[in-house]
């Protein structure tokens, strides 16, 4: 698709949409944004004056009016082009926080012209306006998502630049080592080397450590952004649930003797130090003819697939190697996850020897361990400071520019031409720019838009 | 609690908590309040001005800022006292859409001295600083918590003065007759009759009139506030699962063959015509030893009682009468639930003369006719249009105002002296003061405002 034409489309209409969460609350917010945003709203709009006088960034007490029946009392924040989040006229109408009113104001101005907006619609015409640009989008995104407090505060750090500046610091480089060898291109037929071998392969290799420095975050960076993923498995009645209980410090599954409760998976979120920490409790693993019970074991593979870590629950009660056997065929199928031994049920028996971590989930002996144990997984992983806000677009394009680079050194080397040597660079710089959005393709651009909720 | 002395409290501290829900979405929005609201968020807020210096109802971009560390990008809404909601000094900080950026936002003002708000406690404010009456305050409780459309529009007539202008008109009639019986007391020696006796009556009598038609829309508010229940049970493997997931058009519930899969018991719901729709499957009602099976039985008594009707699903393959035994049971024990019993199964049996709804909830056959029911059973419930959002304190009072006018009527007929019949009067116009919060208790106050969420 064209981005000149796709422009004019977007442009001629104005959308809405609830710009806050559904839920009850105090305040829900819907957001019009387009040429005929304030005039929509005007039509129902009843305060002091029209909205359509009023200066940009002033709020206006009012009735939302549709046929005669009041639908709420709001607030209209008027927000004129470019001086808004979009670039285009806005009117955020601040409601009573109930989604059946905001669903009434929507509907409402969708009979009258307004177009439902997109999930990132109002963030792409801000993009397409040229308000913010591609890695700016990607931090709003991060910041919207992010599960964790470190995650939110690097997407904050992003949206001020800071790995656009890095990566333009970056092509700053590569360009002035380009310019010089350029001046030995027009000047071929002299061989002169303007540029001393050695000093731009020092340079070239401090850009490779600062790009493979950057890819080193990404795994970071997805922690940041998804939190940390702890699955509880083990056989059944080896006491998942009443752990999954007392990690969470609530009684949401029914916990009981009898094989073969948890028929659903679960999942519930708590938070250690700022990180969003999923505990999922899967349904006993066994050889089962129960139907039921298969349902919920398919789940568990999944689990297993996206934890972080595992907890294998063994029923200690039953000896210290009861559940080996599972273990290692878990092992087996997935090599590269950690898991670790938990002991459980030590309330019921005598041998306190183990090996293993040793808890009693009944009576909340060793959870805090359990805990702390999270908290040390994460802060392995976590290397909070000097890192960035990766995403796998990042990633593939740091990948290429290290290629590129990797592929000049080779060259310089090699004492190969100038001219080759030049073409890499040259690469690296054009990737350097695509990862900064200066070139985008619409198809690059709908998967970083597809991360967005509806409303922004 | 003295009133003069909680306000001194109250006022004393800035409160700050999140006013938009929990959850991703494009905006969120921190509310702060107070004598020092301005001032405490102007600490952390980079902007091109300092808040302080800006005027009324105006918005402004900056950073939040905690630590040299950007903690957002974030807006600013100045609402200088009196000129708010509450009446105090407000500043409305709009913030991405993650409750994480929320939270550390709440948390950095609160170790500057900001108190996180209580549920409610805007309202309360506002309530205390004389910007609302206390029949604004349950209407915006209504706004909020109702979850029909018809409840929200009728909420917000409410906030606009809709029952508050009823009853002060009501008030005006019997003060004008008080004012008549009380020249007679006045020259009571004289023996004269000022007031036409009949007159007196025919007044009274449209008062009461009145005042009993607002009491007759008290279970159509209750519909409009909450919706429409619907509880599914029978007899295990009779269908329910599976009737409950045809009804929602998703597959929510793990549906089995095997007798007691519903362990805990589900609820979702739907809208119909505007109304919230909540649909619940229970477990299975047999005689039971499964210990699991009872932990979701136990919750079907209460699913029974909430219920507006019951679908008691029959597995008509098993014969028409297969659940009577149960059904007896059931209306025995709540003899005034509407009780539907569905015959389901159609595709497995043979005869299709049943006296009762059929259908097939595994085939979507008859799911149509179901929901059909549903919207008439609403319509019978819900009478909208000249009808108040009565509410049970409402309701009360309303009781005591008919009371006291049945009194004076009797009074009077009984031609009992003037001055009884104005005690009664008297009276009831004090009912109606009561119920128009001219003086209200700090407890009924307190069970008012314990209906709001945290933010509002």
């Amino acid at each position: 698709m064209n981005n000149y034409l796709f422009q004019l489309t977007m442009f001629e209409d104005t959308i809405c949409a609830l710009a806050t969460p559904h839920g009850v609350s105090g305040l829900a917010v819907v957001r019009v944004s387009g040429q005929n945003a304030i005039d929509a709203v005007d039509e129902y709009f009843v305060g002091k004056a029209k909205l359509k006088n009023c200066a940009s960034h002033t709020i206006h007490y009012g009735k939302f009016v549709f046929e005669n029946t009041i639908i709420d009392s709001v607030t209209a924040s008027i927000f004129i082009s470019p001086q808004s989040y979009t670039g285009e006229d806005t009117v955020e109408i601040g409601l009573h926080g109930n989604t059946l009113i905001a669903q009434q104001i929507i509907d409402i101005l969708q009979n009258n012209g307004v177009r439902a907006a997109t999930a990132g619609e109002f963030t792409k015409r801000a993009y397409l306006n040229g308000k913010i640009d591609i890695t700016q989008v990607e931090a709003i995104a991060d910041l919207l998502h992010s599960q964790t407090i470190p995650g939110t505060r690097l997407a904050a750090q992003q949206l001020y630049g800071g790995l656009t500046n890095t990566m333009k610091s970056l092509k700053e480089q590569l360009l002035s080592i380009c310019a010089l060898l350029e001046i030995e291109l027009d000047f071929s037929e002299e061989d002169l080397e303007f540029a001393q071998r050695n000093e731009i392969l020092q340079l070239l290799e401090s850009v490779k450590t600062l790009t493979l420095d950057m890819m080193a975050s990404y795994s970071s960076a997805q922690l940041y952004r998804s939190g940390f993923y702890v699955g509880l498995i083990g056989y059944p009645n080896s006491g998942k649930s009443t752990l999954f209980n007392s990690l969470l410090g609530k009684n949401r599954a029914i916990v009981s003797s009898v094989e073969g409760t948890t028929r659903d998976f679960l999942e519930e979120s708590l938070f250690i130090n700022g990180f969003k920490v999923t505990i999922t409790d899967t349904a006993g693993i066994r050889e089962t003819d129960d139907i039921i019970e298969l349902e919920g074991i398919k789940f568990a593979h999944n689990i297993i697939t996206m934890s972080d870590i595992l907890f294998l629950v063994n029923d200690a009660s039953l000896g210290e190697h009861y559940s080996d056997e599972l273990l290692k065929t878990i092992k087996s199928k997935f090599p590269d996850k950690e898991i670790i031994l938990i002991q459980n049920k030590l309330d019921l028996v005598n041998n306190l020897e183990f090996t293993n971590i040793t808890i009693s989930a009944k009576h909340q002996i060793g959870i805090d361990t359990l805990k702390d144990f999270i908290t040390k997984q994460i802060a392995s992983i976590s290397v909070y400071g000097n890192d960035y806000m990766i995403n796998s677009r990042h990633y593939s394009y740091c990948q290429l520019i290290v290629d590129d680079i990797e592929s000049a050194i080779t060259a310089i080397n090699n004492k190969v031409t100038t001219e080759l040597v030049t073409i890499d660079i040259r690469s690296a710089i054009n990737h350097i720019g695509s990862l900064l959005g200066e070139s985008q393709e619409d198809e690059v651009l709908n998967t970083i838009f597809s991360r967005f909720c509806i409303g922004k």
